[in-house]
């Protein structure tokens, strides 16, 4: 389905036809931006409420700054929809997210428009630091660095490193906060109240009404005047207050704002100005998530990312389907959490920004005093869980596997060095799917496993996340503990089942078989079920053991395999380069079996987006890739060829 | 040696003897506690300065709150001798940082009064944070939670991501900001500048002295009307300024001082004063660095840590060589880096805070403007040099092995998903000594391999780091590059060799055998040299390959060795889980080849402090276990025995 432009928007295909429209056309070009990203979203899904509510700063951006020779990076990236359309990538847009279409965040392989390539938050002010910098040497002093960041990345600790570099730094930086008051989930912490009271704060209002003032008349004095002008306008203004009134302003950064973020015309203006003042500045914008789209700002967690919807109406469409369905691998987590916290009053929880994501939200609202949403902050949140684990509590801390790289040193050194029991769930584990390489949870089964006090699990399925959770919640005096699962859905609609503990390091066959032995972790293991049948059919016998561990090595297993088998296969959805496969291939070294072992997984490559399934196929450890495996290994295919 | 305590250290074992003295004897007892680090340091080494700036912020804190009960972290730990003289370790103290001796930071294994064991930056607030919610939920009330944290490690993100989050957490959480404006060099960015204006501010002096006045008053009446009081006061100094005139009190700490923190009486009267508010809170302390050491206090960074010196003199007591000496690795790579600056003008330096310790000070001081300090951030260190590589800077980012933990995402997410050309150095690899396990760069290999677009290497001499760098600073369009190299000296005392491009990913060999192939990286390819020469000796002809790169693998060599050796060592100064090791016996599973491989390196244990030489040994890779294994493997051990 082709979405149409409207009549502006349609003959905009760089931001150099922007700039030819007269200013007074950029409140209509916005909402045209505005419902073109409506259509499209509606169509084909995708991020949503974020990139609704930065349509006029992109707009204004584009207008203002001479992109891409000035670098505009946006935080996160999945506010970039707008971006991207007035970038060259409108008739590409309906690829949004697709395999092998455009990518759902900027790229710099994508678009020279695409300054630095983001997914993760808090990145923008540390790589736009970095460009201004540059631009410092190579003596381009008129070049332009913006950072586009949220309210919510700004609680990331790399956000506020780079700040306190910034503000040392005389480079020509503008950060722009887009505050919104959410992330995914409404943003929490003392920076959200600061905001909101500056915000709201009367003598801010009025110091904003006098900067524009003032910036009016420097913006028609222009040239070294208006610097000059700009500095004693500073010093008064400091003097009263502003100096060290304002955290920003306590960092050096000179702040500007609150505006309002949904008035494309002032935008135009402030960003004019501030374009004269030289060295690292902050603006402050307000804007609402979702804007523009009713339902959106009304429910902005629900609204953030989305499949194809009605666009009159607001109604989601929902597959429907006949058969009961399996649940997500996050929700099961969610109701396993409260089920088990409800007998075990030791356990609490912890998400760094991702309630609903992760469904810690379900524990949120049964026993808010023990579940902590501590921002986006994933260091904290291991840290603080480690302090938890001290008083003898035992925190579930749930993070994204991708995410969780960002508290590697915490796991180490907070953790495992201490031999703390904390128990860590990394939800999106393996391919993320349509959020790309940024997203994909593809190393942390090598980074975990080579930590020393660490146990690491991953589940085929629903029943034995909840076994491997409560096996985790049993009382235990040392050793972190990992699980770690995918985004989406098990395999079992009757996913209520009892609850046992499990042997920590305990393996099981799962098929029968003496033909060639497939070794999985994890979720994977499912594929590897069907593999079997599949091979039976083509008369292969393929036994199918599910190590679930990948630490602790169910050696004992290991060894029964080795003694049987001269054909292995290994299958997990990560990296191959030091992963599960790895610690099979350590232990026949170790041991001196001589087998042939194959390792299927994430090979040591970027690997782009699309569906899980694509790109599991895209990597052979699909169903189809192991049968594939196995019938090469035992010469099966070549025989049945000649 | 025995150190002889003073009169009233000598009697002192616990706290609980502490709070026996009077608190007119604590500035005696403080001078005691100063005198004996003094001694003790002067005669053992260690770290020094920090510790003598804490002395009486050690004592006061001790006399005043109910450790351990109450719960006293210290950030970084340095700074802790004091606080181990009083808990219990005035006696073993002189093992401090030996092999088998104690720790020289906080270790919860060592003591009940280490809380948390600490020895990288800026975990304190997030620890004592969990700490005090759990307090929270298990409804002791009364127990105080104490994290003591330099303004260096202040500007670390993990810092702020908790005090964000402390802000809004009812919780009983004391922080104390230690600043005396160094880590261990010399404080760096807009938070130290903000510091040092409140410091100076007379505003924040008048409203410091009306804090004491009416904390006074509340102490003295006590109970809940103190608390009522304390609001009241609260409510009334924030109308007029406190409340939005602080970068604490935007976080929504409630914040107090600049207060003296070399006068321990004064310091018992606030935090007996303290104690009494409920909630997050923030005190303000200044203290010198070195503080009543002459010499220490005027070159702070010189004596931060120090071997053996005169107490009098302060002359530091140097080793004699009548050799010339191999230089240190980490001067070799800063006077390397200046040299090829000077001829490629892309080149700049990166260094999160430590410029002594990396020697990036060579390049700070030859070139200020192309040498970035960016503070105790590594995070930001990584994604700023990314987005100086976006510019076609050639960034070298010099991190060392253990602390670039910290940055494990922003390589990944910044700098290799863009496949841009980074180049780290990574110091400190390996064993760190006495610092022990929160230093040791036991990770590096196996969470860097992981990562795609990477190449890593380690130089297996001065002259090697030299052609790496040489090699990491031509023109290439992707892949991140990392050198990882040891904590102190190489092998070759002329070192300034003449400087040639290396093949990527090319090793070499460097003994020729035949019974037995071992197969090295980075400057333990020294010990396997000497071991062959032993070996030989016994009988048993052994080949050493120096591999130089662990990514990628010299496939070419490598097949070369499987198809003419059984016998296998691989030596890695790195964990043997994930490492080099295991991309040897991948590249064995990939290739159906068939030998016996024993890996060699650092178990999957935490390794506790002692000389890299003792900490190589008790792991089996020095000279001596390479022997062993060898012998072991080929069964000359035992047959010898026979």
């Amino acid at each position: 389905m082709e979405i149409k432009p409207g009549k502006l928007l349609e003959n905009i295909n760089t931001p150099e036809d922007l700039k030819k429209l007269d200013r007074s056309q950029l409140t209509q070009l916005s909402d045209e931006l505005r419902n073109y990203i409506i259509d499209s979203v509606s169509v084909y899904g995708g991020h949503f409420a974020s990139s609704l509510g930065v349509v006029e700063l992109t707009v204004a951006l584009h207008y203002v700054f001479n992109t891409p020779d000035d670098q505009l990076v946006w935080d996160v990236g999945h506010q970039a929809y707008g971006h991207k359309i007035l970038t060259g990538r409108r008739e590409q847009f309906y690829t949004n997210r697709v395999y092998k279409g455009i990518s759902g965040f900027p790229k710099r392989s994508e678009s020279e428009y695409d300054a630095f390539g983001v997914g993760h938050s808090s990145t923008s002010i540390s790589a736009a630091l970095g460009m201004a910098v540059a631009s410092a040497i190579k003596d381009e002093t008129d070049r332009q660095h913006i950072a586009v960041i949220g309210d919510g990345a700004m609680t990331g600790g790399l956000a506020f490193e780079a700040m306190n570099h910034a503000g040392v730094a005389d480079s020509n930086l503008l950060i722009i906060l887009n505050d919104n008051n959410m992330s995914i989930d409404p943003n929490v912490g003392a920076l959200k109240d600061y905001l909101t009271d500056i915000t709201t704060s009367q003598t801010y209002n009025k110091l904003k009404d006098e900067a524009w003032k003032i910036l009016g008349k420097l913006n028609k004095l222009g040239g070294p005047n208006a610097q000059e002008l700009a500095s004693k306008f500073e010093n008064s203004v400091k003097s009263f207050l502003l100096r060290q009134s304002n955290l920003f302003e306590s960092l050096n950064l000179r702040y500007f704002g609150p505006v309002d973020g949904h008035d494309v015309d002032h935008l135009v203006s402030i960003l004019n100005d501030m374009k004269n003042i030289k060295g690292p500045k902050l603006l402050h914008c307000i804007t609402t998530k979702g804007k523009g789209f009713e339902p959106a700002e009304k429910e902005q967690t629900k609204w953030h990312a989305t499949g194809s919807f009605d666009k009159v109406t607001g109604a989601i469409h929902k597959k429907v389907s006949t058969e009961p369905k399996p649940p997500k691998y996050q929700d099961v987590f969610g109701h396993t959490l409260v089920e088990l916290a409800k007998s075990n009053e030791k356990i609490v929880g912890v998400t760094p920004a991702m309630p609903s994501g992760s469904s810690m939200n379900i524990m949120m609202e049964a026993m808010p005093e023990r579940a902590f949403d501590v921002g986006i902050a994933e260091q904290h949140a291991v840290t603080f869980s480690a302090g938890l684990a001290t008083q003898g509590l035992i925190p579930f801390c749930n993070i994204y596997s991708t995410f969780m790289q960002r508290a590697f040193d915490q796991v180490i050194h907070d953790v495992a060095i201490q031999n703390l029991p904390v128990n860590f769930c990394l939800d999106r584990a393996g391919f993320a799917g349509a959020d790309g390489p940024t997203h994909h949870g593809a190393y942390d089964l090598a980074y975990m496993r080579c930590i020393p006090n660490m146990i690491i699990a991953a589940p085929l399925n629903e029943a034995e996340l909840r076994d491997m959770m409560f096996t985790a919640q049993l009382s235990r005096e040392k050793s972190a503990f990992t699980i770690r699962y995918p985004r989406g859905e098990g395999v079992m609609p009757d996913w209520r089942t009892p609850m046992k503990a499990m042997e920590i390091g305990k393996g099981e066959l799962l098929v029968e078989g003496k033909d060639i032995a497939v070794l999985t972790i994890g979720h994977v293991g499912n594929f590897a079920v069907e593999a079997s049948k599949e091979l039976a059919e083509a008369g292969i016998s393929a036994a199918v053991f599910n190590m679930r561990f990948v630490k602790p090595l169910d050696e004992k297993l290991l060894h029964t395999v080795f003694a049987n088998f001269k054909n292995i296969i290994t299958i997990e959805d990560g990296t191959i380069v030091g992963g599960f496969g790895s610690a099979v291939v350590e232990f026949m070294a170790e041991h001196s079996y001589k087998a042939q072992v194959k390792r299927l997984g994430i090979p040591d490559l970027v690997i782009e987006h699309g569906t899980q399934h694509e790109l599991q196929h895209q990597c052979g450890f699909d169903q189809q890739g192991i049968v594939d495996t196995a019938k090469k290994m035992l010469f099966i295919g070549e025989k049945e060829t000649v």
